[in-house]
């Protein structure tokens, strides 16, 4: 049996924050970081595929309002907006691996499912919303929709105006994991999760969407336990984890243990909403038995000793 | 073997044009739709639900015309509207009858796979764009546009306006059908081809999207005819296919050949953009050998001899 790795692409993978954001630009960015898992495809790995939709499920909650503003049309809740951009990005990524892998001279299927995530409405960050999503406002204005939604909105730290916050629950399942790992082991490059997976709770007999955004790295890492994954491969838009990052002794690292991992966590080494979700991830995955967790940039993939490799010891 | 059988959703099975088209509309209405569906899967079938795409494609185009000239955001072309919309639309179909099938006590589950289809690109029409979709133009702007993009707007029959028309090949394969037809056959009900698929075309060693609309009554019956399904049923918002349709000599039809289908098509008893693709669709299926086609509305389904079969003799 072949190795089986998840890859967890950012949502910058495709749209990045200094490009306009054209289809061309984004076909340019999926296609790059394609291009850069195949070694690992070379190397004999199976391969799913989990992505975020950060800059992608910001952009659609602003079209929805303009949408809204400009032609009456209804706005969906960010469950509704989350699946739209699961459809795209797996769409994008579907049809730019594929070019990749032809060039390659790589016969390799490439299948994209819908994925819906169980959270738990016991979650305690349901009592706690700290992830910001969608258009900035105004103080007035933010006030009045959260009078009018119930949702809640918070100053953003910047100073660039009043966002809404959602919770970041846990993730407790994936949907159709189980097809997931079987299509993997035949060699299929399967994509799931997208933007951590639809967030649903088991309420009265079936699921329900909530306003919440699950965290894809964590996602990623559950989907690597599920399917009984070898090696989880974080990508991001640095080489390595670092200690004491940008600052005089600053330090890049090749291998982490989970004690160390926790230990600067502990100490604030990593950035909130950047890499200490991601060391999160990779300390969740290998004490659920994975092998090993690997954060690095997609163009440092063609060095086997790429990264920084978060171990059990 | 259970039988197979392909159900293709209309679009309005979820966005009325009579609605405001809220959240709780359209999951309500795509939950009544998957509640009709049942006493099929208590007959004992296989399932496969393809689905259009009309409405929600047309607000998606709406909300990238709307971002842009709210927020600058950059508008998609079409095939990733319509990935956006398969995304969102098969997560609402999995989450209504995941709570359907629950409620009546069957055990079965639902996978939506993102499809892409193929078309050719020498299919004839691409010389001949007829498809309406998206906004209504004034003829100035619409001429500024077509003089802008290269695209094709003509004038709305109904005087409505100005509206960018786009070409409807003819399906010719469908990304990872296999995998539907095992699914399926292993009793998971699988959505795919929304909207009719996303249409690509094969161009230097890949697949690119391209501007065009699918029809998804065809694609449904593509869909059908490459798994091996018994039967297709069409759901629409009429019982059954009418000659003479709304005139005083109205005649519902039972059952319908292939030879008398094609003379009243000839004859122009079916209304095109209506019921004239649904029966199109029909005729494809059973003549590459499929036992019936069934077209009828959802509400009628518990009724084994609903609706207008379509045999081949």
């Amino acid at each position: 049996m072949r190795p089986l790795a998840v890859l967890a692409f950012g949502g910058n993978a495709l749209l990045r924050s200094n490009q306009k954001g054209t289809y061309e630009e984004q076909f340019q960015n999926v296609e790059n970081t394609c291009r850069q898992i195949i070694p690992l495809i070379r190397w004999g790995y199976d391969i799913v595929i989990c992505h975020g939709n950060g800059p992608q499920v910001g952009n659609v909650m602003l079209q929805h309002e303009a949408g809204k503003n400009e032609f009456g049309i209804q706005q969906m809740p960010m469950d509704f907006c989350g699946a739209e951009t699961q459809g795209a990005i797996a769409y994008l990524i579907e049809t730019a691996l594929d070019r990749v892998l032809y060039t390659n001279g790589l016969n390799r299927r490439v299948i994209s499912l819908v994925t819906r995530v169980e959270v738990s409405p016991k979650d305690p960050m349901f009592q706690n919303p700290t992830k910001p999503v969608g258009p900035y406002y105004t103080e007035e204005e933010a006030k009045r929709l959260a009078e009018e939604t119930g949702s809640v909105y918070r100053e953003d730290p910047k100073g660039r105006g009043w966002r809404k916050v959602v919770p970041s629950p846990a993730p407790m399942h994936i949907s159709n994991v189980d097809i997931v790992r079987r299509l993997a082991r035949e060699g299929k490059i399967v994509v799931t999760c997208g933007g951590g997976g639809i967030p649903v709770i088991w309420d009265h007999g079936g699921y329900r969407g909530v306003e919440a955004v699950i965290d894809k790295d964590l996602a990623s890492a559950l989907c690597a336990c599920q399917i009984g994954a070898e090696a989880l491969y974080i990508l991001t838009d640095v080489p390595k984890v670092y200690i004491n990052f940008r600052k005089p002794d600053e330090q890049a690292l090749d291998v982490l243990t989970v004690a160390e991992a926790e230990k600067y966590l502990e100490e604030g080494q990593f950035a909130e909403g950047s890499m200490a979700p991601k060391v999160r991830a990779a300390i969740y995955f290998v004490r659920k038995g994975g092998r090993e967790c690997v954060i690095t940039e997609a163009g440092q993939l063609s060095n086997p000793a790429c990264g920084t490799r978060i171990t059990l010891k």
